[in-house]
């Protein structure tokens, strides 16, 4: 087992304003220590303590991935990896919502819990729903010894480290890296991912904490733009696939700190509702980050450009034709589609820390929100 | 097969100021008119044209509902139904997520598309889609000889009589019937629901025209919140499980007519985040339609209104003691959990019509919005 230590130093603010901030900037090692100590030499991974085996994961009908909140958003991603590497149908579910519905459990299938303080009371109970049907549960949470991590058959840890903002960054982040280690060590093993993908998708993981660096030094224009949203009651977030999926989390991050109510829309069903309340100057973060889904949003955006709306788009560096259909791009780097999530939401995570920030909220105490939700 | 033949006068208003107002007191005769043709007097169900055997339903592997907008609203409903009776994993997903996120479509899956159009561009896509990898498509639609009843393998009419105005209300009632029926019939001939549920869940499908006259019946209540309602600019609709389905078709209706922003959230989620925009005076429409959620849901109603909010409750009657948790309650006749989507999303519609009005909006041709979305 590959310990961290916690020690007090850590959990100070060291320089930073907030916890938040402090955070945000804390992910490249909060990466590399999740990510790191899990591969060997031969780029093998190695999954803690997690015994999969290649029999367990034959006789998988499926797998259901369930969380709260953030981690749910982890979760989303996690689903898209699973699924499109292992070819095992993948489910991902709040927890609150899943615990009431009488899912499909049985002793075929497998249930990874994600949490970061392993204490979230609806995911705690969707675990032990899972264990008495006979189902085998993983659990991806932040805190050793946590109840969650105690009940699990298997823990695998996010090391990033003590959390201590309630808006959580660094946990999700780690959260998506240790999903991608699941996705790929099942995928590998289960002989459903090629030698090349696999290796690639490792290489593409190790060179994320270097990419988040290259937009945490760009902070600057993160910062300008928020002059703007920081004024507006109503902000929209669009993307398809994993471009939606982090939408939903740049969502949830703005309206957790800056009280601003902010929607994440899958931008093709925009014309299905959603676009009747878009007229001159409503805000439009439009992240499109994936090739193969690009031209399908650009065209999303143009219609919320024809109604007026004032559109930031965060898309990968070198798209630049972009400029065309928006007022504002925020470039990320160059990344393969399948883990861009990791990236594209580092300008997100700024945006709503600086937004919350210039409207003067308490960032990372915001009112009325518990670190980890113990109660149902 | 039974036919019902649309005429030039059905397609006026008929006294009523909009279509949407005419098409939302048209639904127990809409209701009515999908129903009762597929019963026999033995209580049996015949699903017209569709041809679904004992030798079909047990090599399902999964099921896929896919559609856009309110018929997806109407598909998480029926993914609940079919799931809960049959003991097949059913998918609803969203017709322009899912025709790109590489899904598991083979031999062995069903797919059944829901679009009141039949033209809807997305989910036609997604049923070419399951079609070319072998999958059989069930088409629920609304139009006869439409692209999708032509391409579907099966179809099942909603016999919902053409629907004019671009907020869609009688079509998604009759599309949770239609999948209601579905539902049923597989799990009979599957085995996996007692005679009793099955004769329980049909009686009650039968009384629900003369619940939704009831809600009609006391609309005028209703006009009466939408005073308040009118001049606010942010809502919130929660809810749990059926409840939450209904709550984001309630939220997309009043976004789609009045401009308001509203969001649905599913009531076990609001500690993660949003319970920080809840403030005083902030609008909540609380769904409590579900005995075995009752208790829950009304433990968040708590937390809200501990914020200062104005919560508006849908309930059974009967469930006086909610009146003591809440502003004001909407009640709706008492209903089985299964299927009290088909009363509950009466006084939504109801408010959402009569708060558009009030604002003064084109009800029947919102902004933005085109009846059938023929493009993706």
């Amino acid at each position: 087992v590959y310990r961290v230590t916690w020690d007090v130093e850590a959990a100070e603010k060291g320089g930073y304003e907030h916890f938040m901030l402090k955070e945000i900037y804390e992910q490249p090692k909060a990466i590399k220590d999740t990510l790191l100590p899990r591969l060997r030499k031969s780029d093998e991974i190695k999954l803690d303590s997690i015994k999969i085996t290649v029999g367990n994961i034959e006789n998988l009908k499926r797998i259901y991935i369930i969380a709260c909140g953030t981690a749910y958003h982890a979760g989303l991603l996690g689903k898209d990896m699973i699924e499109k590497h292992t070819k095992i149908p993948v489910i991902a579910e709040i927890a609150s919502e899943f615990r009431y519905s009488e899912p499909l459990i049985d002793k075929e299938t497998l249930m990874i819990v994600v949490s970061q303080s392993g204490e979230t009371a609806d995911t705690l109970a969707a675990l032990r729903l899972a264990k008495e049907k006979g189902a085998r549960v993983i659990a991806v949470t932040n805190v050793v010894g946590s109840t969650i991590s105690r009940e699990a058959d298997d823990v695998f840890y996010t090391w990033a480290g003590p959390e201590i903002a309630v808006a959580s960054t660094k946990a999700y982040t780690t959260q998506i890296v240790s999903l991608a280690l699941i996705a790929l060590d099942i995928a590998i093993k289960k002989g459903s991912i090629s030698n090349e993908k696999y290796k690639l998708i490792l290489e593409e993981l190790k060179s994320i904490p270097s990419k988040i660096e290259k937009v945490l030094e760009d902070s600057e224009e993160i910062e300008k733009l928020a002059d703007i949203l920081c004024k507006k009651e109503n902000i929209f977030f669009i993307g398809r696939g994993i471009d939606y999926h982090v939408s939903r989390e740049g969502s949830l991050k703005l309206k957790e700190i800056s009280y601003i109510h902010s929607e994440a829309m899958a931008a093709g069903e925009l014309k299905h509702g959603t676009l009747a309340l878009i007229q001159k100057d409503t805000p439009i973060i439009a992240l499109v980050t994936q090739d193969k889904l690009y031209d399908k949003t650009v065209s999303n955006i143009k219609e919320v450009k024809a109604r007026g709306a004032y559109v930031i788009a965060v898309a990968k560096e070198g798209n630049t034709d972009i400029e065309k259909s928006v007022d504002n791009v925020i470039y990320i780097p160059e990344i393969i589609d399948e883990i861009s999530s990791l990236v594209s939401i580092i300008p997100l995570q700024l945006l709503s820390y600086y937004v919350a920030y210039k409207r003067g909220c308490d960032i990372d105490k915001p009112k009325n929100l518990a670190k980890s939700v113990t109660v149902e």
